[in-house]
């Protein structure tokens, strides 16, 4: 490697132009290459102005490229497991966009490729990488809250996805509540073993028609003995609800939304508050930031990514499982790694 | 009934007493009699101090009191139903501590000689009467929650009652519970048709060789589409957590422990705040004070108590289906009203 | 003395009728009788459902009974001084309503004639038994703010008093500051040596034309170096503003308003929580009641009282020096005791 | 003015390179070239880093690069204001560091030759750009806290200066509060017209000896009729204490401090959140960046500053008539303009 970590970009939709622009605020970070099949003017202009100098249509001249690193896979999700076994195979460190596959055999397999090649594989669960969580995670690590009872997780988005969108999307668990699956295990520091869900059609009528819910509460149980639970939400009318509680023996750590300044506002009406920030990209800004700095220390460490291949295999087995409860009704064991 | 409300209290343990403390601040109430098969020079202390006229062994005087217009049953669990029955049948209105029975069947039985008497009774659900949970109930009524989507209920001890009690108790849902089931029930503004709940020995084994659990997270279905869910614990390092809220189409109403005071110490560790107020004496004392206001005020104008036969029947039957559940590991139909 | 606390109540007003109530529930206590000029039907039945066996037009007829151990003085201002002499030489115990009297010479003399009778002496600073000031207090005691450096107090009421009072109250700094500057001292644990007052007419030019103002912000050297600051308005249109800090070399302790639940309603607009409650009756409501019992106590056990002679003198000297700064523009010395 | 704004930073010390990085995130500039008489190989490191093409030592180098639009004067205080002359006379638009200079004339005179020379000028008052401070200012404008009557600031550092940097800082009224005098116009939207200053030594004797003090209580008339007060220490220990309150006829708006996330642990102590943020490169590190947006944005459209000659002179203003208020123990009127 040169002195530089030289990274190419798979993918420059929304996700991957945030991961350029804040790989660009990486010291020692050079992104070398863009590549999307659908490359345009506009993207050309994004690249130019992120000092990105080359873009092409074809991702596979990245992998062929001696000179890179490694690589962000930020491409359709149908594509992330081919994608990521053939950087694997041209020897490159990766860094791919949840989830991997929706299917375990064949996140195993890819996981096995990468495995053998001995690269770098991070998976995105951003959250991981959130002052909020990671500060609960923290003082669950210091033993301030002592053994861990329950993991409690509210996710409510501020709008559903529109119903076109939900009927391809794998549904609220794969889609959605992928997120919170992964976020009960690194707040519990445990592997979920069964999982109950409940599920409402509440929001839109139309999500339902497409075969999805918009409401849920899941319970887990945890390998360590603790209990789980998460509330989710296509649609919170004050915005995006982030919240966390790790509950145990020692006392509980939880934290609070972040709005966009500490205002408060005292009148007749009583005191306001900020809403929570909007969504995805304004609450979790800086942890994708912190996300590629920490992909971009491993790789130049050599050490494990801070949330790797079992990471990816095991949310989307716990979102499998939930699926099913919802279907059958009943608790369902998660599938072994 | 004369111009003062005639009240005779059945129990002087910790409840009976803090009951008649109540209702002595009660305007337009007498507290004339109090019995307690145990009396002793201490109680008669008390009632000295309260100024509570009589004190007997034997509650059966207060029942045969034509004066009296009002009983309030605060004696052992397993005298509720049968004592319900008898004041019932001599005319006094009724307020009884929770829950009437364990049993569905004796209070139903018991209900129908009350309604065949025409008195008031109310059931001892005093969390009903907080300023907390209420101004959640009457934000939702007022309708600034929108539709409720999601009712979440935590609800934690600050320690556990000791293993010869829970070996008696009926359980944590029985015994502890049943308070969050009315809750639920209050706060959605619907019943509940099904209950799925997940339970674990975390806080002291000798509470699992019991028989009991001390950790429980429980899912609801509500007759109107909303879900809900309670977490309960025997035991929270910091004191009892007593938190509720309501989600839904147009946003949330929740609420948060109450402290000693706002005081906030700002120093080189942190910005600490104050603890839960301890256990339910200290933190519900003064919904203890509204429900014994409220329960004068439906004797007074012959009016439905606040709480009435239906709650007192309803909260027995979620607590059962969720005993159920935890047997079975399955989703437990609420057995009809 | 008796075995019961027997004390008689001159001035049956709001405040007096507030203080009754409280004694009815502090054990060990007896109000025997209520004296006012005014007395009729309506203050009759105000005693007889307090069970108050008594009531006078004329306050001598108390301090006459050598059944009474101890008096509350709740009479208008211009009478709290005459009838502490009165009172002191009869041998009763007083509580007396602040201010003894707004003129400090003949608050010496009046304090002389009690030292001479060696009773106990309390002046209703009311707010040093509430629970966040004092929370405040205990925690400078403890030493976790190490030594004080800033006090501030915050005090705004929710609606200006109409012209007519303004113009007898002896002002803002006598007639409300007043209580401040008593916080003041308490919170510092320090005397006051000199204030720097300004003033502003923003609320209502009525107060103005009254010769009042209703907007000040007051600064105030203590004798152990530490520096104050108080602000105060007359109006606060979200209700009554009653905050304080105390700053120093370790940390910080601070209070914030109480609300009439924790209830947060999270919208659309924002969050929103409950203003502070309306003013000093619901606010201090508990701190009248604790302010009773420990005068009650410091009778009982002969001990001095828990806000006492130097106090009611202290705060009249501050109050008048900050006139005096606002007149002439200057930081004004406080007269020594 | 070519696409793109041409800026060349004067001074390479902290703040000339938190600017630096921050521009290199705004669109549309290029830092071309930083000058510091003290240039080494870690400046020059920091500039490759940075993609900034040329470092020099002399920044009249800078001045005479007719490429150049806009300088950022980040260099020691005393040279600020020349600098800022022969900038302006050379056509440069002008980002100043506060303060301009600490004397009223020579700001006045060079004010003069900016106005002449029709450059834009911005004074670096960061904390405008802050979210909390702009927040309450964006309340006050929409008219929610009414008619302006109080405002108030707290503004405490986590560590005083060491003596010798006190001894040449211009004191604690010149060198630390004039941010807050700055931030009092912001949100009174007034000039202030009068200032009352108390101080004191009770941080570090040191500092008294040094002929400063480290702790204030400040009290501003402001034009408008409204009243402010500012409490200053050189040392909290709980770290960078920065609040603000605007306080008005129909209400009241506030901000809290900033946190390093919102976790709270609930234990047997109490419930414990974050400090504030350490100091004001933590606290104040997206004010910086979006102050430097602006001031780009002000020069590409040829507007005036957000922070502009007359917020230069007037802080300076207040600060002189603080210290001579300090020194005479009476209030002093504010030079005009």
């Amino acid at each position: 490697m040169s002195d530089k970590l030289r990274i190419g970009i798979i993918g420059g939709g929304r996700i991957g132009r945030v991961h350029a622009i804040n790989l660009n605020r990486v010291a020692g970070v050079d992104v070398r290459i863009l590549a999307d099949p659908f490359a345009n003017a506009d993207l050309e202009a994004f690249c130019q102005e992120q000092n990105i100098p080359s873009v092409t249509k074809d991702y596979k001249e990245i992998l062929a490229d001696s000179e890179i690193d490694a690589v962000l896979i930020c491409s359709p999700t149908d594509t992330h497991a081919s994608i990521t076994r053939e950087a694997a195979k041209a020897g490159k460190h990766i860094f791919c966009e949840k989830p991997l596959d929706p299917e375990p055999d064949v996140i195993r397999e890819t996981l096995e490729v990468v495995r053998e090649a001995g690269v770098v594989f991070q998976i995105g669960f951003n959250r991981r990488f959130d002052h909020n969580f990671r500060g609960i995670r923290q003082v669950v690590d210091q033993g301030k809250v002592g053994d861990v009872h329950v993991v409690k997780i509210t996710s409510r988005d501020p709008e559903p996805p529109n119903p076109e969108y939900v009927a391809v999307s794998g549904g609220l668990f794969m889609d959605m509540a992928i997120h919170d699956f992964d976020m009960a295990r690194y707040l519990a520091g445990s592997e979920v073993e069964r999982v109950h869900a409940a599920g409402a059609v509440l929001v839109d009528p139309a999500i339902g028609e497409a075969g999805d819910i918009d409401t849920a509460v899941v319970t887990l149980w945890f390998a360590n003995g603790a209990l789980g639970v998460i509330d989710n939400s296509r649609k919170a009318a004050y915005g995006y609800d982030q919240r966390a509680e790790v509950f145990g023996s020692a006392g509980a750590a939880s934290s609070e939304n972040d709005g966009a300044s500490t205002v408060r506002i005292s009148g007749a009406d009583g005191v306001v508050a900020e809403k929570p920030l909007y969504f995805f990209l304004e609450r979790y800004a800086e942890s994708f930031a912190q996300e590629m700095r920490e992909f971009a220390e491993a790789v130049r460490t050599g050490t494990a990514a801070p949330c790797g291949p079992n990471d990816a295999l095991q949310s989307v087995l716990i979102a499998r499982a939930a699926k099913e409860s919802l279907q059958t009704g009943r608790p369902v064991a998660v599938e072994r790694a």
